[in-house]
């Protein structure tokens, strides 16, 4: 049977795994094409991956920024759902296999994202999480208020200093939105709480390789963020490169930072599954695609979003790993299977461009810088926009209700909703401080 | 110096172990007593335990239900909250001592609750977890989402059966409420989701080994809850015992009901750190005090809420294990603290006496049970009662917002918001079915 063949017996079986930006754009807008699609997912829920450094910093819940994959597409009757972790995909035999068993495709997009690289480092992983899970988000924040917790009663000088700084490697958006919301928790969320201890002196220190910060965004705006993280007060080391991390804190040169908390934002690389391919990887483990984002000589797996090494056809740049390129890929491949599955397969496939609609990074309370085009601002309108616009996106009315009310109530109380540790906390107290009836 | 000494010098030290309702009530009605407190619990915030269920069952998420001890009592200055795992109480030392450290104190007060107790059978724990805390709620929820995911895809008919089937063990309020919430899971939120499988076929069946449900409760609402329980399609066996629980189901007498999702509200017992009290013990683990809510010879130190085995003076009766109890001992030992810490101790310490505000228990959806004094009534009243009076508890004018608003939301539109496995889930299928295009 012909993969594209739409005509009698059978519809194409189409596998989309991942459920991400690009994974829902795929399946959404297939939605009335005559083919029959299985979307395959490690987790059962899609997530908002902009605001994950919002759950990590206890600003939202994880329900605010996922939504079940199954409840977003449950009107849409060619797709099922399954839950899995593909483990390998046959380009030969059509197949891909993941944890309890295996499905044959007539056509397969791969759109199963990132995974954080610590750049050959993998001994620093234990002592610096990433932020890429929602679970990534849940240990950052559970570790976050244990520091503050062991600090308020860690009688040791030099133990309890080293709880309460924090280390952010990494100065792109990801790593400048911790930063800032890190010194947000310690200044605003926190003094009231803490007796013994002043958590307005926890240090954030943000550490980046290259010259300044958000190099993606436009200069200017790299330097109103370094401005306004500054006086925020936050510690910035820009040309900076971390040699090591490890339970004594973090290693700059000669340096040694006695630090217990590090956060890894630095570097993403190709899952794991896409080396089973057999197919050309870039550098960072992505799959190299052409400009119809398909495996060049075959026809039938494309893939998108960030596990894939795309060029932008117009201009030759590399297509960026951002939301809004993850889905506009998805629904160029959308289009050229529904148009295919209709006419049958064609040799001159159109080629994929990228349209940049801006890009934005929240900086601290009240501020955050955006790039619209030509227009650059930052401040409480680059703040407002930020808001609007991610609450624009996020899947379904429920979330953008209960976010955007959560958000006004932080913003007006000084406080943050979401400060549960979720799983037993493991306290280490170096020597305990005896306590003095006040 | 005397531990009621208030005069001259320090104050008397009080040290309260758990922030449930009945630590944080001890810890408030002293806010104006010339003490020094602190509050040792092994989670960060206070879990309002009746809604815990609706953690489970995908209603709610946590930080609704549950909220930061160090929020909660952030203007109270002379209270100091600790995290910790209490391993060890030293009456004569005067001393508690946690993970971290240890603390002494003048004034002992323990209010750590209960553990969930499989009466001797431990072994059945790992195949039926309870429901005592909120990373308990998120085990059972997870467990559940994902059992109608693997049957979605299993096409081994006894495999996929035993996959939605649930066993809920014990009929007392929460196993009627888990019991009526799963039912309307698998009838009202899923059935849309799926395509393989019709999740309205899962099978919820309740067990209970007295002669009929919530005992706690007059008769007639036992039988009420039930009638309700069965028309919504829960199989209710009465004067039924468990004797086996393991990977290939529930055994009752003969019969083995293959099950992969039991869950336990059968029992519960004490603390294991009471038993380093070295005093006298129930026999499900509580520590017995006297009329004045202290332990026997040991004036300075009392246990309250579940913790404790205290009998009613007026009625003789045992007081129950329910929030009202737990916060009115509470109440009752600060004002005992109170006065003793400006008068000095009394041997003539007033006695413990509860006043029963009535019970409620919810059934399923717009169903639920009352009985206030001698009325009792159920249907959309119980209902309605039911939600006004849980939102009234909740702790925090957000947190009510939140779940008014979350329960009118799921209501009306027959969902239930939060849905997300959380952790990695582990799929089984035995046997994957094959997809085929629709």
């Amino acid at each position: 049977m012909n993969s594209f063949d739409a005509s009698g017996g059978a519809q194409t079986r189409v596998v989309i795994l991942g459920g991400g930006f690009a994974g829902l754009s795929v399946a959404k807008d297939l939605r009335r094409a005559p083919v029959s699609i299985v979307l395959v997912d490690r987790q059962n829920y899609h997530t908002f991956q902009p605001l994950l450094y919002q759950v990590a910093t206890a600003e939202l819940e994880p329900d605010n920024i996922a939504a079940p994959i199954r409840e977003i597409l449950r009107r849409q009757r060619n797709v099922k759902v399954a839950l899995g972790n593909v483990t390998e995909i046959d380009l030969e035999a059509k197949v891909v296999f993941f944890d309890g068993g295996k499905l044959p495709y007539d056509i397969l997009v791969v759109a199963t994202g990132v995974q954080q690289s610590y750049f050959g480092n993998d001994d620093f992983k234990p002592f610096a999480p990433g932020l890429k899970t929602v679970d990534d988000a849940l240990k950052i924040r559970g570790r976050m208020l244990l520091a503050f917790e062991e600090a308020e009663w860690e009688a040791d000088d030099a133990a309890r200093s080293a709880k309460l700084t924090f280390v952010v490697v990494g100065g792109g958006p990801t790593g400048v939105e911790l930063a800032g919301a890190l010194v947000d928790v310690a200044t605003n969320t926190l003094p009231k709480e803490f007796r013994n201890v002043d958590t307005r002196h926890a240090r954030v220190i943000l550490v980046e390789g290259g010259p300044r910060l958000v190099a993606a965004m436009p200069e200017d705006l790299g330097h109103r963020a370094q401005r306004t993280l500054e006086r925020l007060g936050v510690e910035i080391r820009l040309n900076t490169r971390v040699s090591n991390v490890g339970s004594e804190g973090v290693t700059i040169g000669d340096e040694i930072i006695p630090a217990e908390n590090v956060l890894w934002a630095a570097g993403v690389q190709g899952q794991t599954v896409a080396k089973t391919l057999g197919v050309e990887l870039d550098r960072a483990g992505r799959v190299v695609v052409g400009s119809d984002l398909a495996i060049p000589g075959h026809p039938d797996v494309f893939v998108i979003g960030d596990a894939a090494h795309a060029l932008d056809a117009q201009t030759g740049n590399p297509v960026p790993g951002l939301a809004q390129a993850a889905i506009q890929a998805g629904r160029f491949v959308a289009r050229t299977i529904k148009q295919e599955s209709v006419d049958g397969p064609r040799q001159d496939r159109p080629a994929f461009t990228y349209h940049d609609k801006g890009s934005m990074a929240m900086i601290g309370r009240g501020k955050a810088i955006a790039a619209i085009g030509k227009v650059h601002f930052g401040g409480l309108l680059g703040f407002l926009s930020w808001n609007l616009v991610h609450v624009m996106f996020l899947v379904g009315f429920g979330n953008k209700l209960v976010v955007l009310m959560g958000w006004l109530w932080n913003y007006l109380l000084h406080t943050r909703r979401s400060r549960l540790i979720i799983g037993d906390p493991d306290v280490h107290i170096t020597h305990m401080r005896e306590d003095e009836p006040q």
